[in-house]
């Protein structure tokens, strides 16, 4: 596939990852949308949201994960460099691509919930945007949510690699990867409204405003962070001695 | 198998995932069904819908998807035509069999759901059909409405694409596929009621009343637009060069 | 194997069947238990209750599908043997060990509940079992229960038969139909609290007292006359035509 | 791999399972903290967690089951022991390493829970631990919670033998096992908050005070009396008669 056709791909998988993830949270996680304060009798939740975010890596990765690796994250392009298993060349198109895919997917989201009177860019995570401090869903102060974001992040990244293993069954990895996305959310949504992905923290932070789009650069820093020590850590300890990664990632997604 | 065998198939597969998704929808998104305005201690709201509408497909496609394909869904024979994938002869008695089978299916929930006292056909959706405007769960707009249904069609069909191409690991794609649309429903069910399938549409508004049956238009036309999109981007974007796809379809569903 | 160690097999699987799907209605389905009326706080509510009994299934048909192909339900083994995948000469001993096993299930779970001060066989559907009428959940008469047991079991074993067919992808059966049985009770808790296994009915009926075990004919009869009806449909309109399907159900379970 | 790199993965794989575990427990069962008495809107309650320990083991199974084998579980170790497929010599390093990882682990949610202003160790299972009778989550008496513990233990050992038989779909195993956990915790937290696995009850205790550390023992015993009789019994009924068992575990996992 030409880098043009993968990048393609890197940009629906990411709209995709955006426009589900925090879209189901803008659009459904409270339902309906005049509910007594603290009652929710039909919305998604945490849950659903959380499913949601997992189902469109596993669905995505399904789709066009022979076309271009299914990244949808550059948290998870720069873990696979540092893993051996993605070239430093392809880091910045691939980049470019996510980070456009999750910037259409925010603008969409905001144009469908303005299809309904009443909308508004309001509460502490407007468009389902990470925050820390005041901007934490619950409150929680920046270490904590820099350190959850760094942990997440590093956790997600051994999933891939060692999912995608020559070693590991083969077909299953989508599932895998997919599925720790929602358990990272099930646990995270709380803190940090959850990130571990600098495109998808992005994608919806331009259209927030100033003081969210001031707290994204942590969701640059953290999962990236993560993402490396990952994938330095199981290229080192984990992988097997003598197969040509390299190459191997392509066949094994 | 025969054509008619076939279409046996489509008929029973899209029975299934109208009786299962809108089944789910009338007989348990609330419950108790006296439950007081605004509780709902046990009922299975949108996260358990969605999870019936997808498990319908999942469970149908490994079921009969070696028989027919797997379709239950005009869009998406639409956009596997587009995408090379099924002749143009095949088209109209799919299509037949599947709204046929929705039909038969929302007569079979209203029949049981006649079996309690007390049932009646009220509020904005009944028999969980789709609408916009006044008749959008959430109060969308018709444009509004108009676009998410051409965007996740758009998006689902390109999973389909993508999960039974050569390419993609062997056997994955129901759950892809199914998963695809309990996802879908996370999303936009405060928006449409979810749609992505004229067939489904269909088969319960003939129940419900002229008003929903005229919103009807909309859930074929915005469905097989997305469909066609994605079928078209695809087979010229992403497919493989020189395999011939015509055949592979049945071999990879 | 030996019939004695299939037997076995499947006395296993259908106590963790009955022990886990009605077990967790019991143990977990609202709580904490002196939740005020019409609130629900952690339970797991139907959503919880249909995952539970799904994942009784999907993971006994992995554990011991390869002993016994994993029926655990007296209407499966019907089914299967009208779909000529099962010998009528097993169908005895496979029934009775199923039963036996839901009902140390049943007096287990009754064992447990005990544990804890206050419990006491309330309710319209003590220790979940099935009903009709006045023991419906939701108040559903006599004959739409009926009808929906046939029909869900109908599909129940067309999704056994297809996704166990030759034809269809290997080792996935499980999957397709455990999720089948979550999908089935999203679908009818509230009609009949979901049977479509008589074994399961029996298991907790036993212990519930004569009403409730008087009304343990129905999910007798609506399930088996639905899973012999889809048997005879599958293997006479679906089935490959020349492979001797006698022998390939433990094959491909 | 060196047994050093395969401790490093219990280390991780049961980190994993207790901070993804009892971390989403910590976090995000209640939501936002402040509901009223008797609500959560948005918390991802008793399913939630259910489903997020489930995904720990899913997910850590398919990324480091083939450097170790993805026990993550004292009572796992012991029982595969049993059932011949672990030898006695690795069993003290792998428990060493598995409960490192656990204290490590709850540690950590301790260090990012008190990122919020206002967190205490209250209630009676602070930090998601375990326990019986005053500590039983919903009440129950220490017999009915040993007696659930060794079965639900009983279960899941049959289950990772059976899913991990070389005469089991291949690749399946983690989907099985991890999805086993979840029903095991939809069944039973109300009853012990659910261990079935000695390293994660230790992990939480050692942080919540001496009165739970003192329960601590009740999972210890009870998850590893359970383990070893599904393991005698496995290997003593249901194995295929003449194949090597002891290397098959690392091929099939």
């Amino acid at each position: 596939m030409p880098l043009v056709s993968r990048c393609l791909a890197e940009f629906i998988g990411t709209f995709w990852l955006v426009f589900g993830g925090c879209g189901s949270a803008v659009l459904a996680a409270v339902f309906p949308y005049n509910a007594a304060a603290g009652t929710n009798p039909l919305g998604i939740g945490l849950v659903g949201v959380s499913l949601a975010f997992g189902l469109t890596v596993l669905t995505m990765v399904y789709a066009v994960g022979h076309i271009s690796g299914g990244h949808f994250n550059p948290a998870v392009s720069f873990g696979l460099w540092a893993g051996k298993r993605f070239p430093a060349s392809e880091l910045l198109p691939y980049i470019i691509a996510q980070v456009l895919g999750a910037i259409v997917a925010g603008g969409m989201i905001y144009v469908i919930a303005n299809g309904r009177e009443g909308f508004a860019l309001t509460g502490s995570n407007p468009l389902a945007t990470n925050g820390y401090g005041e901007h934490s869903p619950g409150g929680y102060a920046l270490l904590a949510c820099f350190l959850i974001e760094v942990l997440l992040t590093f956790i997600f990244l051994l999933v891939i690699m060692g999912a995608t293993d020559g070693r590991a069954p083969k077909g299953f990895a989508p599932i895998a990867i997919g599925l720790c996305l929602t358990l990272i959310h099930l646990i995270s949504i709380p803190v940090t409204n959850t990130s571990v992905n600098p495109a998808r923290s992005t994608g919806v932070a331009v259209f927030a405003g100033p003081e969210l789009f001031g707290q994204v650069w942590l969701f640059w820093v953290a999962p990236i962070l993560g993402a490396l020590l990952a994938g330095f850590l199981y290229s080192s300890v984990f992988s097997a001695p003598s197969v040509p990664e390299m190459q191997r990632v392509r066949e094994t997604v």
